[in-house]
């Protein structure tokens, strides 16, 4: 099946606002086994919608809206729903219900506009809303084309396709969700895995398989297939080539993945951050419940700080610069000392633009991990911008507990580019 | 003029990437007078691509494409061009030279495949792209129509728009560039703001006047007209409304606006950080040059580092908990203390989804700044989600800092739902 999404709002061609809905529409309805054609973006103007309405359905069976629903004047897409569809709005009144529940509940006199969101075209469906107020819409058509609308609010969009849309798309494809295995892997590039897979699985060839690369990682998506003998042993093959860098199978996030192996231990990690200024511990923090395993961090951003709070030495500050294994590998101890943690990550390297000599090259950088058994430093070069460079060097630094905490540090093959300092 | 913006590659339609270039595109595009009338995103497919040229050149004078100019067998979109005008291909051999010349200046060897970005259509001007290999391509058609093609990879995209095209663009709409003022503002929201700016300048009307709402403060932009006297007091009025809120006509980033503060005047700011977790550092970080004025910070997310690092007193943090004016206090003067800086922030709050009370909401935050003369610490709720409560935060605390160093903190119009807690 295929499907178009259509984004409505000035706001979205005008500079003032990114629209993240349909990429992340088009990766749910990926996941469902629907591809996205196309996807269009029109301002609050009821021809512009009607007529990209007309487009969307030439090339595909399915369109999807988003925006243009709330309760203000130039909200159209109601209208232009039903003008397109040659049918009259009419007020549902369980839609009304709930809407004057909500308000009633926020102890909120509901403002006579939001009476407008009630108004639906006649033979649509609405799609409850279970964090905002205007419902979607799902409208099938005669032809057995699918019609559409959701809210452009992204929780209130993801809430709706979520809880309401996504089980009635599964029905309309005859109830078979395709049966997809994610893997999340750290620590190798894209083209290496690719690779890997491919030779290990290369009797079976690569279709239903994808890669998704990402300045955190690689994620691996594996249609599983029709269950048979042939289709097990692909995956059985495909998962045994990706597992050293495979972290989990259904957390995106490495901090969380980390974050449970800690807590399930009752272990506890600090941070001693220069290059990447507080995104690691920004990014711990990110993991509800850190505060469980994770005490805090220090920003050691001057020489000085890094003295005299981490304890590194001056003579080594001074003999081999702040750019150096030995100072990360003191840094990462400073920390775990201060904060008494069970282990410790730290971060120092030369972000750019500026700042890089022929010694010590722009995206050169060290982080190294404090065990209670010994601190292990490693080097790498990420050339990329400083955006990248920091979110590559936080997730390798978490890469390195991470196998340490799954006792597979010691053999693991690396192959991001990083190599052990011994000193 | 008005302009449709077609973004190519397959990645864009499989949730894999978040189209940002059309944003950004849009937003330039607008200050140089031209509209953005439709985005269309496309995989890279020919006849997918020719379908988006003609419906763009249907409803727009001007057509830029973004994407599938890279070297590799899925970049399909010089082709598609050259189709849809009816044109070859053709070698371009100062492109080549161009090209040739940047591998031999980072001392690789040309992969082949490379000079096929020195292929554009006849007719083509080709745009230099000052930090990639592929050239932008500008298509001036017959009927006075005009065709763009720009590479996918945003920051050669932009440097192209930036050097090349946009120069370009103002010889063709009469060399007249829009006056565009920019203000940016912290503090006061987007509504409040709009009925201030209105209020004050209610006999001009509102044309030519945009606001631009983020979570870190409020754009305002003016077109600031013909120039003569009632668009002089126009303007004088505008200027005025937004006066106490705008830190910047230039510079978006408040942490680069305070550093530059700090910077010209010889001082120093550290931070110490609960709920924002790391964010206000690695924004500080994020400024060139910061090592100057930021020594570094503390993540004290435990109790136990919020007392041990920066001696906040245990009997306080006992008696009124770690979300309390009392412990935000303490924090900042523990920061200034502990790394010798002139001024310090902190920030303590309920960032949620869980966590809150009936006395301490979900998104209650206390936020300090020590100064060399007193510490103030000011109360504020934001309630729309994790990440919007980190970022709103931060900047909220850097607000302080900004009003101080402007010498406006005691007399400032506060807007932001904040109010100062006497102690």
């Amino acid at each position: 099946m295929n499907c178009v999404i259509i984004s409505i709002g000035d706001e979205l061609l005008d500079g003032r606002t990114l629209d993240s809905n349909s990429a992340w529409l088009a990766g749910e309805l990926g996941g469902l086994g629907i591809r996205v054609v196309e996807c269009i973006t029109v301002p609050d103007e009821p021809e512009r919608i009607i007529r990209a309405l007309r487009r969307g359905f030439d090339i595909s069976e399915i369109v999807i809206t988003t925006g243009g629903l709330g309760p203000t004047d130039d909200d159209l897409t109601r209208g232009a729903l039903a003008e397109y569809l040659g049918v009259k709005l009419t007020r549902d009144n369980r839609v009304l219900d709930g809407i004057k529940e909500i308000f009633a509940g926020r102890g909120i006199i509901m403002p006579p506009n939001v009476a407008r969101e009630a108004l639906i075209p006649v033979g649509a469906r609405p799609l409850k809303n279970s964090v905002g107020v205007a419902p979607g819409l799902f409208i099938p058509m005669n032809d057995s084309r699918l019609l559409i609308a959701l809210p452009g609010v992204p929780p209130e969009m993801r809430a709706i396709f979520c809880e309401e849309l996504a089980p009635l798309l599964l029905e309309r494809g005859g109830g078979i969700r395709p049966n997809i295995e994610s893997l999340f892997t750290v620590g190798i590039p894209e083209s290496a895995l690719f690779e890997r897979v491919s030779r290990a699985s290369s009797g079976f060839g690569t279709e239903g398989l994808a890669f998704y690369p990402s300045n955190i990682g690689v994620e691996v998506r594996i249609d599983t297939g029709a269950g048979d003998n042939n289709a097990a042993e692909r995956l059985r093959l495909i998962r045994e080539a990706v597992e050293p860098w495979r972290y989990s199978n259904s957390e995106k996030s490495l901090p969380a993945v980390v974050g449970g192996l800690l807590s399930r231990s009752g272990r506890t990690v600090s941070t001693a951050e220069s290059c990447t200024g507080g995104l690691l511990s920004s990014r711990l923090v990110d993991v509800p419940g850190a505060s469980d395993w994770f005490p805090g961090g220090i920003v050691s951003y001057s020489n000085e700080a890094k003295a005299e709070m981490l304890g590194v030495g001056r003579d080594i500050l001074e003999k081999f610069g702040a750019v150096s294994p030995q100072v990360a590998l003191s840094m990462a101890s400073g920390a775990a000392r201060l904060f008494g943690s069970t282990f410790a990550l730290s971060t120092t390297g030369i972000a750019g633009p500026s700042g890089g000599t022929d010694e010590k090259p722009v995206g050169l950088v060290y982080y190294a991990l404090h065990t209670p058994e010994r601190t292990f430093v490693r080097r790498n070069r990420f050339t990329r911008g400083r955006e990248d460079h920091r979110y590559r060097t936080s997730q390798s630094a978490l890469a390195m507990l991470w196998l340490w905490l799954e006792g597979k540090y010691k053999d693991h093959p690396w192959e991001d580019g990083s190599r052990e300092i011994e000193l």
